[in-house]
């Protein structure tokens, strides 16, 4: 077992990008973490996360697709899949990798194209995150999956819905200053309040869009990185996945999000580390109501403190808990299959210091909970800047 | 790093299974490979290998779904896919979880279920493995971009239909001892001959068949392999994924099938071993034109002369180079993500020595070549019985 660091981080802007395919936004970000690293020539292997081309693009097998494309036909190339965990799944194959000693260089790419969908509609194709035989076949979309679990948790801890736009609020400020952001626009409470529902009680801006873009991150043992010399090095403490049952009716406890429980857990113990240690999280806000069950089943809230957290402004870059720094899932964007590895790359460009506005002061150590459907993968990582 | 063994294996019967779905399949599979390891309760990780349930299922995130359906709820769990070369992907990623010392048993399971597919015909899904824009875009199916490469080998070899018979013929002769295997029945060179065409010039019994099933292995650590003492112990030698551009019009060498040889290359030179060392090569005949290639990539017949090996007899259990012992995908069936897995199973019945009416005198070295899509992905094992 070696050390793993991250050397190299790129991406695409994320939004409706017409003009790039899937394989052009994976290339992009892929050769830009490249460069980010300062190598030339191909990595050993390209590990891909991606969830819905087979669906949307008509395409499956993208290992070997991006590999080429990238311009590094030949070496090895596998897709990851773990529904909207898919990111988080991808970099742990990569980081284990590198780890055993088998490997040096190795590449992860996040990629995921919804917006220009041909054979399925994007709501049907995501909800193959879901149970298909025990929810989906019953019609249940996913954003219905995620109203069903906020609907509890206000009526269980007595929260109004107002209670959650901190979330929003936050997503927004902070997307302002990520010139790769989505929605670079500010929204107050008022905006929120008066904002569409789209599946009770989730409006609009509880939402995460549906998005195009890639993220690419490149790995190598820890004395490598020394070597090269071209950032400080960001070190892996901890990968760890967890799982549970796809379908809300099957699980212990609808609220206790256990996956995301049990990995931080497992993480924390990995890593030594509890959660005051931690400088930034990452957080999946897909919905408003991922984040706050996330804050709490990391360690960060109790059961239904999520939303006083945020109501007390500690999840700003300049509070306790820095959440969804560079505009999240929510403001950032969401391309499901990538946004595992955006979260990680939003996590390295804190802990280098790279932030600009949003930049959490002295930012040491950086967490990232990357939520697949709706809690049954979780992915947690905790990554550490080294002097 | 650690010598990693397989210590179970198990699978489903391959047809069309109406009365089982895609968890099922996956779960009694997975169980049955515990079983045959002497283990209970869960393995530390679960890789899954699938291609077609997010198409014709409705259906991502396995891996989550059949941890917790097998009883193994909490695990690490996800999907690897790489088209039909899934399996041997998702064997890799397995293989590599145990040798890095991070854990100590895992598990693999390759499932697919074709037969009663909802959403999309199967002939589109299986398209994806090809390049959507270069090639699906246009209309070719998967097996007429096989059948152009078939084409292309019988003009530039010089070689007539019927010198690929001995694929199939050996095939089906083979299935007939498996009782997993899908078509238990003997043809013969006039039954070969007059089958109907289904992509000029290739026939009937040039293509596998639409199926369900699944296949599972557990893997430790050689030290606990032997400790536990169930079975002789199967050691992987060589593990290697190697890759080339989805789309045919793109390869530099059209008869090479580049990854496959890069890919046997590499695992030769992994292994200290040569083709001579081989003593049963479970080939991906999806297409008998794949066969020969893969005969010929990974060095056991000169170019153009995969089907006289065939023609001469070599390839059956008494051969020099015993293929498709269990029936191969021809006979035994190609659920496609979980053929990679299947391949590895027979490669391990024969090293045990289990093999019956079909075992291969003294098995002691046994290979699988898992291509995906025309040749895009290929993954390579070496494995070896310890006495």
């Amino acid at each position: 077992m070696r050390d793993v660091c991250v050397i190299g981080i790129g991406q695409t802007p994320i939004g409706e990008l017409w003009d790039m395919s899937l394989r052009d936004l994976a290339a992009k970000a892929l050769r830009d973490a490249m460069k980010d690293a300062g190598l030339d020539g191909p990595p050993e292997a390209l590990f891909v996360a991606n969830m819905l081309a087979p669906r949307l693009s008509n395409q499956a097998h993208l290992g070997a697709l991006i590999a080429d494309f990238t311009g590094w036909r030949g070496i090895e190339a596998v897709t990851v899949e773990a529904a909207c965990a898919s990111g988080g799944a991808a970099f742990q194959q990569a980081y284990r990798a590198v780890a055993s000693g088998l490997m040096d260089v190795v590449a992860v790419c996040g990629v995921e194209k919804m917006t220009d969908a041909t054979t399925s509609p994007v709501t049907s194709a995501l909800a193959t995150a879901a149970d298909a035989d025990f929810e989906g076949a019953h019609g249940a979309s996913f954003v219905a999956l995620n109203a069903l679990v906020m609907q509890r948790y206000m009526y269980e801890y007595r929260v109004p819905h107002e209670s959650f736009a901190p979330f929003s609020i936050n997503a927004h400020q902070n997307a302002i200053n990520n010139p790769n952001a989505m929605f670079r626009r500010a929204i107050n409470e008022q905006i929120y309040k008066n904002a569409p529902v789209i599946a009770d009680p989730i409006n609009l801006y509880d939402s995460s869009p549906i998005c195009d873009g890639a993220a690419a991150m490149v790995l190598c043992p820890l004395e490598m990185a020394r070597e090269l010399n071209q950032h400080v090095p960001v070190r892996v403490l901890a990968s760890v996945t967890a799982t549970d049952c796809l379908d809300l009716a099957g699980r212990h406890d609808l609220l206790g999000l256990e996956a995301a429980r049990g990995s931080a857990k497992k993480a924390y113990e990995k890593s030594g580390l509890s959660p005051q240690d931690i400088d930034v999280f990452e957080v999946h806000d897909a919905f408003s109501i991922m984040a706050a069950l996330s804050l709490e089943a990391a360690g960060f809230a109790e059961r239904g403190k999520g939303t006083s957290l945020a109501l007390d402004g500690e999840i700003t870059p300049q509070g306790k808990v820095p959440i969804s720094t560079m505009g999240g899932l929510k403001g950032r964007g969401h391309p499901v299959g990538a946004t595992g590895v955006y979260e990680l790359v939003d996590v390295v460009t804190q802990l280098r210091g790279e932030a600009a506005a949003n930049q959490v002061p002295n930012a040491e150590v950086g967490m990232s909970q990357n939520i697949g459907g709706t809690g049954a993968t979780v992915v947690t990582h905790i990554l550490q800047r080294l002097s």
